[in-house]
């Protein structure tokens, strides 16, 4: 896991409804974020926004308020603003992983970056762009753009955890595997039985399916438990043969 | 933008919320997707979950109903399953991203993909991991990890969307995997001669026993030709029996 620096700043900029920003809190919480601001929202935190945060009321509680984007961006080194896509504005424009790629740059740069989330139904104005050094937006089907505040929140948070995180998370422990010798000492078991058993006619084909039924399994990452459990299996199908 | 043979069919298993289905198609058309289906969903479709789909009424108009998993998987080649971590079950697990990779090499294999999402309390049963190739999990923050359904999917089909739109997989030939159905009736003959030859004892330890054999096969990517052969080797190993 790397280190980093600092989290990026999330700035809702004249939020309308309570519901978004307690879910803006949860999907933050999800992906280890914590740092919310709010620009003139359109009223205080009450307790629709703390019902939607499912228990995120950490962020909730140490929400910063701000009278204009200005003042919320005034200690970061570097702002990124996010838009629908096709804003014509003359300023570097990203895809969302690229641009989370480029803040994990900057802080690591030791910069303080911040987001600029807009408002529900109109999105960040001319004004709010003109405080960003870039912006970045997500790839949807232009057909059907419409994103919801949160779930923007959302899908940023997410980019951001996963490029910060490298990716790089350990597999679930699982139970021991088999080795080599185990597998091929079953499938010989197999095989036995099977000639036995005269499944391997004509005896020209004989190779070909002994080939197919070991590759069955040495593909297979069996545990040892399952190694058992097929010897098990064999056995007791030809069990009454053998009595 | 890469040539892409089918989209994955998004499955709910047993889902609560009208709300949640909603969210789902409208996120699912934010990111191209239209392939849904419900698996013994609380009720059926109602005005809440148009409300909630924000025009996305096209997927859900053609919503698929089934009555187990089992039916809901029955034309896929490939079923991963989405997790929270941490389930110990022996099945390749994948973070988001490299799940999202695997299924559009699989799709340029040219197999069906589905996709499984549980109910929003509990989430998936072992009975149903049981028919997943493999399992991803939305690297989440540990200590905040409960994400909603429908942000679920939203991931999902976010990723999914980002990598079908920006990477080019090659056609690769290979022999045709068996569909679900084929696997599931190779099984259930397995488990039926089983049954006839005593296998499962005491009783209350065949449920385990059944799943773990069941685990063994269905993560397996087995061509047809492989069940073709498995069915052959059932009935060989128990001829004399029948005899």
């Amino acid at each position: 896991m790397s280190h980093i620096v600092y989290n990026p700043k999330i700035i809702l900029v004249r939020p309308q409804m309570q519901e978004n920003i307690g879910a803006t809190a949860r999907a933050m919480a999800n992906f280890s974020l914590n740092d919310l601001s709010l620009v003139n929202p359109r009223e205080e935190l009450c307790e629709k926004a703390y019902a939607m945060s499912s228990g995120a009321t950490y962020i909730l509680d140490n929400v910063k308020y701000y009278d204009s984007v200005t003042n919320a961006v005034s200690e970061c080194q570097y702002i990124i603003a996010t838009t629908a896509r096709g804003r014509s504005i003359n300023k570097p424009t990203y895809a969302l992983e690229e641009g989370i790629k480029l803040i994990l740059h900057k802080q690591a740069q030791g910069q303080k970056c911040g987001i600029l989330f807009g408002p529900e139904r109109t999105g960040l104005e001319n004004d709010d762009l003109m405080l960003a050094d870039s912006l970045i937006h997500v790839p949807v089907n232009p057909e059907f753009a419409s994103l919801n505040l949160a779930q923007c929140v959302l899908l940023v948070a997410y980019e951001y955890f996963k490029q910060a995180h490298h990716n790089n998370f350990d597999y679930i422990s699982s139970e021991p595997l088999a080795n080599k010798n185990d597998i091929n000492h079953m499938i010989n078991h197999l095989i036995t039985e099977l000639d036995q058993s005269g499944f391997f006619f004509p005896p020209e084909k004989r190779l070909s399916s002994v080939t197919l039924i070991s590759n069955i399994f040495s593909r297979n990452n069996l545990t040892e438990q399952e190694v058992r459990t097929l010897r098990g299996v064999i056995k007791a199908l030809v069990k009454i043969r053998q009595q």
